[in-house]
C-alpha cells in the first residue's frame, strides 16, 4: 500500500512526492525499504504496490525489480479498503487460491528479520484458517496516536486470537492499555486468504467491491476510465473501521520489530535518524529538537521540542507536540493559491 | 562610527559584511541611511567615515559620493574612544577650529527631518560652549539594554545640562527612569568642538591619543604601519566609559525620531522591518516572530516569540528574549572551526 499523500511531511514531502517516496529513515526510500524487507520473504514478482495515479511514474522508477503490470494504479486516494479491494481483485484474478499480506509502505521497521518472521508466521495462519490475521504491535509507550486490538487466547507462537480492536485512546487510557499486558498497536498488516478478504469485503463494504469488481470486467483499455468512474462513487473508509471492527475471528500475531508508522516529524526525532548525514547543527540552549537540513547549518539558540525542516523552497518551524498539525500549513497553501509549494 | 563587527546579525551578517553594510530596514544598507541622513546637513565633502580595515572597500563602494579620502581606516576594532580619537586628530589636522558630530552608522531612524533638527541643534550648542554635547533619546519603555542620561537644568530649546550617565539598569530602575521623565536613553551620538573632544581624550584617555598622535605624523607611506603599531598598544575602551562618566559641563539633546540601535535581531521586531518584501510566511498559532527570510517561505506552527532568519547556507531559530545569544552561535562556529559560516 503505497498510497498516501503525506502531507504531515511537508515541506520534504510534496504533492508529487509523498513520504513513501523519500529516503526518510535511510539512503533508500521507505518504498524500496519496504520492497527490500518483503523480497526475503516472497519474489519480487509477487509483490503488487497499489499507489495513486499521480505517483505510478515514480513508483516503478524506484522499484526496477517489480514488474510493471505489479503497480496497480488508483485513480484516486480512498483510504485503505478500496485499496485492499483493488488489490484481493486483481490477486484473485492471477491466483484465486492465493495468501498474501498486505503491508503499508511507508512504515520505518528496524529488525528486518523479526519482521520477516511474523510476516511468516502471519501468512502461515492466514494459509490454515479462514480468518484475517494482523499484525500487532508490541507497545512500548502509551501512545495515543494508534489503534489498539486486544488480545484473547493465545493459540501459539507469537498468536493470539483478537477480543477486539479498540480506537486510538486518551492517554489515560492507553497507559491502562500498556500497564494490562493485553494491548497491541494497530499495524495496520494483514495477512489473508483472497477469499478470505473478498468475503469480508463484499459482506461489509459492498459498495466499494461491486463497483471495483464491474470496472475490472470492463475491456483492457478502458478499464482506467471504468475504475476511475467507479472511484468517483466510493466513500473513502478504512479497512480497519470498514471491515475489521466487525469481523469474527479475526486472529493477530504479535511483533516486535521496532517497528515506527512515522506518522509525523515528531516521530523522527524517536528514531533520531533526522540529521543524520545532514549539515552542522549548533545549539545553544536548545533540548529536543528535531532537525531534518541536508545541506544548510541550523543554529537554535534557547528553543526547545523544535521540529526544524529545511527544503530548498519552503522552511518548516514546529513545536513537536503540533506535528500533527503541519497538515494546516498544506490547507493554507492551498487556500491561499500558494501551488508551487504544495 | 562604522566600525561594528555585528556578530549578533549572524547568519545575515558575517565576518566581511557586518551589520553597517546591510539593508537591514529598507533597500539601502544602514551605512547608506546614515550618509542619507547626514547629507542634507552636511556636504559629503565633510563627512569622514571610520571602518575596520576588513570593510574599508565595502564602505567606499556604499558610498561612492563620499572621497577616498574621507574613509578613516582602523587596523583593528577597539570600541569608540579610539575611533573618536583618530576622526577628531584627522579632523583636526583639516580644521583646528571645526566642530563636528559623531553618530554610530547602524541605527535606524524613522523621522529624518527630526533627526536633523536635533543634530542641527547639537551643532549649534557645540559650536558656542566648550562643552561636549550628547544626544538623548525621549525613552519610549524601560530598555534594559541602553544606558540612560539624567538630566537637569534645561538650557533652552530641547537642550538640557546633564546631571549623569548611568550604566545600563535593572528592569524596576528603569521602569523608575522612564516614569520619572527625568532620564533620556544615550544614543552614542555626540558634538563637540574638535578642541573639546581632543583636550577631553587627552585628559582621560592620553593612553588612547598618545599613541594615535605619534602614528599620524609619521610620512604618509609609513602610516598606516605606524597606525597598526599604536592600536596594537591600545586597551579596547567606550568613549561613554573612557570620557563621558567622567566629563564636566556635558549638555544633552533631547531627540525624538524614532531611534532603533537594532542592537539584535528582536529590535527588528519592534520595527515590523524583517519581513518587508520577504517570502510568503505561514503561521499556525504562532505569534510575536520576527522572520528575515528574502526567498523561502516559512512556516511556523504553534511556537511564539521565534526570531527566524535564513541564509543562503545557514539558518538562525532563536528565542525572542535570547537574541542577545546569538553571538555564542558565531562563538560555537569559531570553536569548532566552521569558517565557512562566520
Amino acid at each position: 500500500m503505497a498510497g498516501g499523500s503525506g502531507t504531515r511531511f511537508w515541506p520534504r514531502s510534496r504533492r508529487r512526492l509523498p513520504k513513501q517516496l523519500l529516503p526518510v529513515a535511510s539512503a533508500r526510500t521507505l518504498l524500496q525499504e519496504t520492497t527490500d524487507r518483503l523480497v526475503r520473504v516472497v519474489d519480487a514478482s509477487r509483490i503488487l504496490v497499489v499507489t495513486h495515479r499521480d505517483h505510478a511514474a515514480a513508483v516503478r522508477r524506484q522499484l526496477p525489480q517489480i514488474p510493471g503490470r505489479n503497480v496497480l494504479v488508483e485513480p484516486a486516494s480512498c483510504n485503505t479498503a478500496p485499496c485492499l479491494a483493488l488489490a484481493a481483485l486483481e490477486i484473485a484474478r492471477r491466483d484465486p487460491d492465493a495468501t498474501f499480506v498486505s503491508v503499508p509502505a511507508d512504515h520505518a521497521i528496524a529488525d528486518a528479520r523479526a519482521f520477516q518472521a511474523t510476516i511468516l508466521e502471519a501468512l502461515a495462519w492466514a494459509q490454515h484458517e479462514p480468518s484475517a490475521v494482523t499484525i500487532g504491535i508490541q507497545p512500548t509507550a502509551p501512545e495515543t496516536g494508534f489503534g489498539y486490538i486486544r488480545v484473547g487466547d493465545r493459540l501459539g507462537g507469537r498468536t493470539f486470537r483478537v477480543r477486539a480492536f479498540v480506537e486510538k485512546p486518551s492517554l489515560a487510557r492507553a497507559r491502562r492499555y500498556v500497564a494490562s499486558g493485553e494491548y497491541l498497536w494497530n499495524s495496520g498488516m494483514f495477512a489473508w486468504r483472497t477469499a478470505t478478504v473478498l468475503d469480508l469485503l463484499d459482506r461489509h463494504l459492498a459498495a466499494v467491491t461491486g463497483p471495483l469488481r464491474r470496472a475490472l470486467a470492463a475491456p483492457q483499455r478502458a478499464r482506467a476510465a471504468a475504475l476511475a468512474r467507479a472511484y468517483a462513487t466510493i466513500t473513502p473508509i478504512s479497512i480497519d473501521h470498514g471491515v475489521m471492527e466487525k469481523a469474527a475471528g479475526v486472529l493477530v500475531v504479535r511483533g516486535a520489530f521496532g517497528w515506527n508508522d512515522i506518522g509525523s516529524w515528531a516521530a523522527l526525532g524517536d528514531l533520531a535518524l533526522a540529521q543524520k548525514g545532514g549539515a552542522p547543527v549548533v545549539a545553544i540552549d536548545a533540548a529536543r529538537y528535531v532537525v531534518s537540513s541536508p545541506e544548510r547549518l541550523v543554529a537554535l539558540v534557547g528553543v526547545d521540542d523544535l521540529i526544524v525542516v529545511d527544503a530548498p523552497d519552503a522552511l518548516l518551524i514546529c513545536h513537536r507536540e503540533r506535528a500533527q498539525d503541519v497538515r494546516k500549513v498544506v490547507q493554507e497553501l492551498e487556500q491561499r493559491g500558494l501551488d508551487a509549494y504544495l
